[in-house]
């Protein structure tokens, strides 16, 4: 269960606990999402968000986040997001497929995260006419594509704004966990009590295996949804062991821990960076500044990462991160 | 993982073999389908059905068939089908989402399966202008939503008609083991050696937890499928846990042994509901006459099963029926 | 200005008082749709069906009809129609492509009338379910596909239904004037009266050149209309010039004099076909048994029409049919 | 048939000449594109052109475009334009519906054109995986949005990178005559000769009614183009009326000279509006600064533009435009 690479959380191992979940639900039982399970999501989100919400759950953060905006936007509207969020350059057009074509209207921001301001100046400069697309919602993301982690406060400068202009405000959660664990808030305070209406709240990344879960707060989901999921091809037929899977991540707040733990671990290597730092390091990830020839003195002592273009490096730390190799990685980055 | 249900083959349990296969794949390893799992799938199908075989993992077979469409069709074509298809009337519109809304044309058929004839006249019927929509595949399902499976011979008087006009021909495999367990012939007797150009190829009622294979032959596949899955929100992070399943599926031909074992029992019940029968039962499903009163005379005895409308019922036998369940279940049926 | 051909009302010429009425829009005005004349539509269908309406001008039944479906449905819902109807198979899909993949689910019919009974059975035969494609629309044509006129209270059968099941009744009037001109009702008494939510006012066939009306009764209109338009490429940029040909339609009743005119000339040829009309002749269209050889005898004397599959044909009687020709053709049909 | 606004050619007469041609195309004919004047368009711009084209006609140029980049990529692919190019923030988002959802993938430029090295920079920085969009099309304006016509050396280094990566050239020409009149060169210059494959030339700015052509060089239209006219809607039953347009505007050059003609008038308002030009005017619209007062003070002189944002205005000279009004315009702005 131990990782060398600091490479992708996407590539980490699946939790026991999970493993040990999945075994339990195998048993004859009710196709698709009639199950015990599935049925029991809407319930355990609720009390972990303090909030009746709406839970489905989907093998895919990218099939999350596309059906949420499928659900939140009409093909002829537009969702905006940070010009860099991964529905904007990593998933193939998905939130286009799925919404019917909807336009993704990207916008500047610092770490990934858009700024209040500069979404209002956009949000002016378009014609409310016919010829020019109008935005029905936006999607940020947290912990964010560079890391950082949304405080209550920023979330609710953006959801105002959203309000004032009838936006729909989701959230990519494929690392929410990340970023709560940094918050060290309530969940509640960094989605619907800051205006969130809709999370995507991701567990595959933090020790699941194919398993996120759409939820809608504020009575935002409804009729449709389903629709959306089994017309994507995304109601499985043994659908309980997505179910089996999240269930396993939330007892004990199993989430949170293998958060805190891939967050400590990016902490220790965030010290031994200081001055590579390109952002604060406030989830699990780290975007440094590395010379070519720095990475490569750095592969060759058995250290894996991704290339963040030219001159920098993107190191993750996942779950299940061994402790005794994290250490070695950051004497060996301070060292360089 | 016995059952006492003759619900649906979608809500049995997942073989020992499979769960094996997912604890052996739970260590760190390339995202999505870079692992060597994912890539050994093209060489282990192109040696189970003798020919170079280009293969896709998906979690879902509505996600399958619909990928495979919207490869062989552009939005403005047709697909061809049984009037009671699954992708006619399960699933959604799935196909036609895939497609950019491609038409389903139905035809009538006797068991679900398209008759060669039927299909030509229809064909004879379009008028080849810009007006009409133009089929550009066919689809078959073997076995088919009655049960039946497809002759090599009958295969090939329909591929001879798709051949003839230019027109892709796909299968839905969700239960092709069974029907190749009761063919008793090679797998590439009633694919590519009949004329068809991809597969669905199920493994989820048959044993896996989400796993079915997109199989293309004669180089049917390439550019654009890749993009049909991302985009639908289908390639999983971890996608190395669907490809294991597939794996654990075919090692010493478990996909084989299982459906024989289902299709054992099916023909027991077969022989207790002679009279019954509304159609030959070539698979692992039968539809039987029932009046109401019996059905629940049944059902007070603990049997559980679908209705088919009036006066009928649909009886599936899952991969991990019970062998003391079913002679019951036949002695009851007999007995009514 | 006269016609020797019964092809089609598609090929007929263009009234002079609409080209009179282009001439006189010939001037610098407003573009898209702001100009005075776009903007008198409303108005002037609400004084012509004794209802506030919502009008949108559109050049082409396809557009009209596909953009009212696409607004009434969304793209996992189906839409209701005769098994022949012009939306399902002569205009390439358009309403699949509009509302973002939307099933037609065709049912059959008396001359190309939905019967209400044959409504009921099919809506009562689809599972309340996310796996089957529920209905959200109704489309009839009037006059029919084949050239019958609806009654009023036929119509109240199909709204009735309609209403019981929440789906929204759209009539596609291609005919329209030729349908209304032989109940000799009220616009009124076809459409909203007998529960119609929105109807495509056909101009194109009967006078003008590209003009049709999209026409929202009740205030089924609204928000996401213009989108689909302008999306689709159909909000011209001199817009008035469709505005001026319905408005010269409308002008002294234009439509129903035209329609008038056609259907007399269709009513004096159907004496001449007694015995070999395959349907009643309630509007402009015949649909005649005829033998190959009889239609190439009456081709040979010169006159046109469309063959109607084996030993049949179609003949159309155009709003410009020069009362000269209807005479002489009647007569052949009578010699054969 | 003068104007004396200044504020959109969209909003122009038609030209007598195509009035005239639409009179003489008033008589019966073969529906949709099947007469006469739809058929010889081939030939009319292939003679124009001076290489064999395949020719559509089409009443909009926002079809126009959206037609050509639909059938010029997948849905999963990108289209490579302008960052204010008319197809990315005046249309609704058509180019994504007729695509299927494709992505815009929007570039900086100068005066509206794309830089060449811009675009290479661009290129070189998407990942050749399934993650990120891909593009298969660069869509190029001329004249631009900023009224800049380009020289076919600018046209010929875009459609050097688009070759090199395998990508299709298109231009929107909305304003395409009075680019090559601007540059007084051949069409074929500015076209297949520097690397265009389609060309949405259109005519209504420059005096048709509602007439745009696709032109499609090097045989890259073909199958499919058909298809996305009819389903979009656009197949008008009396086609002849807009190949009548474009035989008009072909005949003896009116298109030139109406291009010309606006193309004075913008450069006689140029010298007056020297030192407020924001870019260089090479067709028949002007950008120039103009405080709010000053604008306030033309207007109320009786003259009407658009507001460009705070500070500028856009003032575009139409092919009908009065000459006796223009030199008042000019007159003004030098005195203010």
């Amino acid at each position: 269960m131990t990782a060398t690479r600091f490479f992708s959380d996407n590539a980490a191992a699946v939790h026991p606990a999970v493993m040990d979940a999945l075994a339990a639900a195998n048993h004859v039982d009710t196709a698709y999402d009639g199950d015990g399970l599935s049925r029991s999501l809407d319930g355990a989100f609720s009390d972990l968000f303090e909030t009746p919400c709406e839970v489905v759950w989907i093998p895919t953060g990218t099939a999350a986040n596309s059906i949420i905006l499928a659900h939140f936007v009409r093909p002829w509207q537009g969702i905006l997001c940070y010009e860099e969020a991964h529905i904007e350059v990593d998933e193939c057009g998905a939130p286009s497929f799925y919404s019917g074509g909807a336009k993704l209207m990207p916008l500047p921001g610092r770490g990934a995260k858009i700024d209040a301001a500069a979404l209002k100046t956009r949000l002016a400069g378009i014609r409310k006419d016919v010829h020019q697309v109008q935005p029905a919602a936006i999607s940020i993301t947290n912990a964010t594509e560079y890391g950082l982690s949304w405080h209550p406060e920023e979330i609710g400068a953006i959801s105002e704004v959203a309000k004032a202009e009838g936006l729909k405000l989701h959230m990519d959660g494929a690392r929410f966990a990340n970023a709560v664990a940094f918050q060290g808030c309530a969940p509640a305070d960094v989605t619907w009590r800051a205006g969130v209406d809709a999370l995507s709240f991701g567990f595959t990344k933090n020790g699941a295996m194919m398993a996120e879960a759409i939820v809608f707060f504020g009575g935002s989901g409804g009729s449709g949804v389903r629709e959306l999921k089994k017309r994507g091809g995304h109601l499985l037929s043994k659908g309980r062991f997505v179910a089996a899977q999240i269930r396993a991540m939330l007892k004990d707040d199993l989430w949170l821990a293998n958060a805190r733990a891939a967050n400590a671990g990016a902490a220790e290597l965030a010290r031994a960076c200081e001055g590579r730092l390109m952002y604060p390091v406030e989830a699990n990830e780290l975007f440094v500044r590395l010379t070519a020839d720095e990475a490569a003195r750095l592969r060759a002592a058995g250290f894996d990462f991704y290339d963040w273009g030219e001159g920098a490096a993107r190191l993750v730390v996942s779950w299940d991160q061994d402790a005794a190799a994290v250490g070695p990685f950051a004497a060996a980055i301070a060292a360089l």
